[in-house]
């Protein structure tokens, strides 16, 4: 029985993922990027990303473009796999009624 | 832009609506059916039911079967509206990438 991820599973987390589970698999966004894209503060995503990096669900490097400090994130093989996982799972509550557990 | 709805999104929520949602519009489920269902303890459930009931997405109803108090409940036209959306916004992020706000 497939089981939600509640490290995936809040709101902002789920976007950030599926958002860089659509990337390529060498790609990665950049922090302001998702923030605008999100609609959130760099404080809240900052947090949800280092939830996400703790569970090795996704990658953080950061580097000078020129002279400015910035910062990419990438999903990692994986953050990929538990976003499919995850997917999976809510598949089965939103479309079979399934009941399974959380983790 | 369909937005997540944290009343529902949180796990045991989400699939106490799908659960509700399942069923025919006059149609309602036992409390104990739901807390095996769910595999959660009396007081866990309780508490999620009381979030739902106070946002109006379920009715809760005691009656006594025979000599026993039993709990009922269902969802209402506002609860399976909610999770209607609720559904599509997430249906939006996992399909389509999509990156909506959070309300």
């Amino acid at each position: 029985m497939a089981e939600l991820d509640r490290v995936i599973h809040e709101p902002v987390r789920l976007r950030i993922m599926a958002c860089l589970d659509a990337l390529n698999p060498k790609e990665q966004v950049d922090f302001v990027y998702l923030r605008d894209l999100l609609a959130v503060t760099d404080g809240n995503l900052g947090a949800h990303l280092q939830k996400l990096e703790e569970a090795g669900y996704i990658s953080v490097k950061k580097r000078f473009v020129g002279r400015k400090p910035k910062t990419f994130i990438s999903a990692t093989t994986k953050g990929r796999a538990a976003f499919g996982e995850h997917v999976e799972a809510l598949r089965g509550i939103i479309e079979g009624g399934e009941a399974g557990g959380v983790s």
